[in-house]
């Protein structure tokens, strides 16, 4: 059994209206990779972000007062912290360099994803501008599998990934952020092991696991590989969505 | 660029004592692989504590006073929260069907690691036994690699790796907990990014991208394939720890 992932050569510095599927079905051609049934196509989240045009300019951003005391806690720019807050439904922890928060879309991670690096910006200082998340990444990861499917049967997953520090670990790792066509969570509950017990609680974060292996193919700097090929994912492709993986506020120990 | 994950078939049931490497050289030659400079192995730390003999009768083991009232908290065996214990140096959280832990190797996990689903036992009734993990998983990863190795020169590392919950998000994925002769983490700070910005805080827990992209390959339950080759790990091999990848507790916002 093997898996093989391929970074995508080539592929263009992404701008707002960029035509993604046609972009990314040029980069498979030139690396001579036909798409076939199990197929998933993994992309940072900065390709999406650009393409989607959720590009912002701080100089037009008006901090609130909360965002204004929060900046003054996490020593940061006030601007930046008013789209944190925005694109937040709460604050996990706040402190000087350090701002976790729950993200709109349901997951936990610092600074709601906004970020500057590898932002180039449209006009004026290119220090000035960020980058949000797709506004619903599912529905992202959905049309461009739409887009590369085109009116064929094909069974093709897209998922969208960003690089989240964790609780406990030094680093980061990637992490999906949105998904369609291949499940996020696989379901062991019930399943045998070798020799013959029920497994009681396993559910594999299959996507995260893919996510995080696809990462290292995308490095985090100067090299532009935004979007890796994978062959050999080993679960049945089906409709998947990232709130498999986002685990409830109840049942979570770790806010 | 490509990054080509193999799972090596035909590795039999580990019993203590088993000599790893020959077993894992026998199965990378079944499999046509020949190793190269830049491979990594990664292996299930089943395989691992299994030959290690770390396997535990619970009907040997005498829970303390701590661990009986532990136990009536979590709802779980007192024989098994007493091992939990002895293979801990803190209880993160305690809650009925939960006991997270600050395992002695520095990393934070469900009941130490510590499991019942695929072991066999030696003797007597298979529902007592359970299977520690490594003593040390950095130095059993060493051995193996050196065993491997042999006296030749090849640059080859080794990840032992576990499957852990995490804070935030549902289901499990493939963790590190030892390594040898690859990095755990990569620095990218000072590294500029493709606009010329350095990148500030950016280290990539390279190690973990790893482990859970192999673990899609190690499956959870009767599929016995608990060692997986990988070709085109992207960052040069050198000497690496387990203790990169542990937060300090000083630093660490979620425990």
């Amino acid at each position: 059994m093997t898996l093989t992932l391929t970074a995508l050569p080539g592929i263009p510095l992404i701008r707002p209206g960029d035509d993604l599927p046609a972009i990314l079905a040029a980069a498979l051609s030139r690396a001579g990779i036909r798409l076939e049934d199990g197929d998933v196509l993994v992309l940072a989240q900065k390709i999406v972000s650009k393409a989607e045009g959720r590009l912002i300019n701080l100089t037009q951003v008006t901090p609130s007062p909360r965002a204004v005391d929060l900046a003054g806690q996490v020593e940061k720019d006030p601007r930046f912290v008013e789209l944190v807050l925005q694109e937040s439904r709460d604050v996990v922890r706040a402190r000087p360099g350090a701002l976790i928060v729950e993200h709109k879309l349901g997951f936990i991670s610092a600074n709601a994803g906004i970020d500057h690096s590898n932002v180039a910006g449209l006009w004026g200082n290119p220090e000035d501008w960020v980058l949000l998340l797709p506004e619903d990444a599912d529905a992202s990861a959905e049309r461009i599998r739409l887009g590369l499917v085109g009116g064929s049967a094909l069974k093709l997953g897209v998922l969208i990934i960003d690089s989240h520090g964790r609780a406990w670990r030094n680093g980061v790792i990637g992490t999906t952020i949105g998904l369609a066509g291949l499940p996020a969570l696989v379901d062991l509950r019930g399943v045998p092991d070798l020799f013959g017990y029920r497994l009681r609680i396993t559910q594999v974060a299959a996507a995260d696991e893919l996510a995080a292996g696809a990462s290292l193919l995308m490095g985090q700097a100067a090299e532009s590989t935004p979007a890796v090929h994978v062959r050999g994912f080993p679960y049945p492709l089906r409709e998947g969505h990232l709130s498999e993986l986002i685990r409830s506020k109840a049942t979570d120990l770790f806010r």
